[in-house]
């Protein structure tokens, strides 16, 4: 950790912000580390929305400092046997239920860094069954930005022992194909889909990209565009989106209602023959 | 107050998110200090709800460092006659419309440092009769945690001086029943009511707690669980939440949906006769 | 800047908070410095709300300390030909795209500092066509908290160079009429309007202002108050809000319910003839 830095936890939860749940977190970790910069990055995961939240990992990890330590409570497991997590890779650390999301996050997990928090002396003295979001993780992440080390935290894990959920792995199918997903709507109505920009670049060494055909519902879109004012306000339109992946948009509008779409609407990319 | 420790701000409003209220309170308290670490702990109080804020305090107050400064700006009397409180009570400093939150939050108010927050010098210099979180609270909050002593923001409060707003005392009545209410339903759908777990321990010397009943409208519940994962997903279950109150809650599913609940239903925990 | 003061980065977008857009841009902003605070002013200004963005300016920008940088995303021409602008003014700092939004704030631009934001070396390395606000806005906020000039960012702008979007300006009419619109309802339901208090001030040189009559919808209101609790709880009123504008409310309640008015209702302030 440098010193020279203040220290940051970011977090990223299910507990939606009408409940004291988020606050009484910020409580705990800046009762450990008073000097804790804490970000929200997102409370408004669905609830129990796992691979929501390791995708939202994907979107955000590479844009934080170095050492920032990012929580993950979307856990509805707690309480029971389910471990948490810490984990140091990419230069941050991750502390998150061991239910699956990590391996939304990244797939590769062979020489990576983690262990299972269960050291006792960095929780809160009365630990409950069903919020440890505050009586774990939260102080668990304020010992992290005053430096203990994650082997302090409990055993080590096995290269790729961490618990996995399968997310459909979008690719190429038949003569230039891909078939996705909207994965979420986000507040403009854009429509964010799982087709990354790589198998979209694969699928550019096929046939130029001014040639494909996307489809969602009733709407057929040709080619794609580099941003939202590229067409008539009004118009639909397909693009790569900031988190670097297929994007239905409508200019100045709601593709969710324009395009009557929602997350599960499947979303079809194919070379023209 | 320790000036090793960076102060913190608490904040507990009915302001809501979409309006800037929430944002010009935070300017205000930076622009008097600006070494003043500021966390949002709940701004959707319903409008009004002096008896939802108190009880949360409840649930925050004990997580939060020594000298944290909360200011719960739920004020339905804004600009009459009532007075604004600050209190210095078990390490923490609150400041609050005396409409009777505080008395939600502790009954005992015998030996506690009380005073009216008077001292215009310490408000802005133009005060308003619609936002005294802007005007009043947010610098009074300010120059407290720049230690400032309450006496120098106004006259002291005679013991037990604060105004009081009813809520009902649930205590065990007959031969052993306890007659609760919902009080929230958090994100999950929990259903969260204002039986304590203080109540049930003394249910529990009358019969143990694995042959009580739990109705909550047409479902009857048998005992209590430990963690949300003790039953089958979509199955309901009682327990005793992270706010050390009864909740009742379904593995993996919303109680208020399942049981058609919501704030100010009915529970019942009876022991079996 | 002084440096002895930590600095300040007021955030104001149309994101929402259910993606992660918000806290990516807080990643970038802590990547280029550290040390900044960065305060959440409002990030539900409706999609594209260009003129509700430049109103909540005048509401706050007052209220922060000299040196905050407000960044203002609201930019639905992102990625096409609008400039991004850094202002200087009354002693903070606004970055903003150049869509109008920054001539709601103000009218007079006559002596301002401004600069066309161009330097790339002080964006993120990749910058995207749809996401300038974690690219452009946010690295460029974090080197003006840390005290790089204006000047650095991009060639000075003539004076009065700026896009203008036209908003009602309102004046007294013939014998004495004010004829303004409802412009956002707020958690209370409260109805906000452009009526300003100046405007109001001169009406009063007219007639005593408790001689007015205030119209919105069927209601008819007499008078000005100065606080919500001067009328019975559930009786509707009119005052001078925090905002500086005419506010019209109801004790207790929600104007917007109980008098069936929204955004864009029309409100009349009438002398007595």
């Amino acid at each position: 950790m440098n010193p020279a830095h203040p220290p940051i936890v970011a977090l990223i939860t299910d507990f939606g912000l009408q409940d004291e749940y988020v606050g009484v977190m910020k409580g705990v970790i800046l009762s450990v580390n008073p000097e804790a910069r804490i970000v929200d990055v997102c409370h408004t995961i669905e609830p129990h929305g796992i691979v929501q939240a390791g995708r939202m990992l994907v979107s955000v990890t590479p844009y934080f400092p170095p050492e920032t330590v990012f929580v993950v409570v979307v856990d509805p497991g707690v309480g029971g046997e389910r471990d948490i997590l810490a984990v140091r890779r990419e230069g941050i650390v991750l502390l998150a239920p061991d239910n699956g999301l990590l391996s939304v996050w990244r797939d590769d997990w062979l020489s990576v860094e983690i262990v299972r928090v269960q050291q006792a002396r960095y929780f809160l003295s009365r630990v409950s069954r069903t919020f440890h979001g505050r009586d774990i993780f939260a102080p668990v992440a304020g010992h992290l930005t005053r430096g203990i080390a994650l082997k302090e935290l409990g055993p080590a894990v096995a290269p790729g022992g961490i618990q996995r959920v399968s997310v459909p792995k979008i690719r190429i199918e038949g003569e230039g194909e891909v078939r996705g997903t909207v994965i979420a709507v986000d507040r403009f109505g854009n429509l964010i889909t799982d087709i990354h920009s790589e198998v979209l670049s694969e699928l550019e060494r096929m046939q130029p990209k001014r040639d494909w055909r996307i489809e969602v519902r009733q709407t057929r879109l040709y080619g794609l565009c580099s941003f939202y004012g590229e067409v008539d306000l009004g118009q639909p339109l397909a693009l790569i989106g900031s988190r670097g992946t297929l994007e239905i948009a409508v200019n100045g509008g709601s593709a969710a209602v324009h395009l009557d779409a929602e997350a599960g609407t499947p979303v079809l990319v194919r070379t023209a023959r």
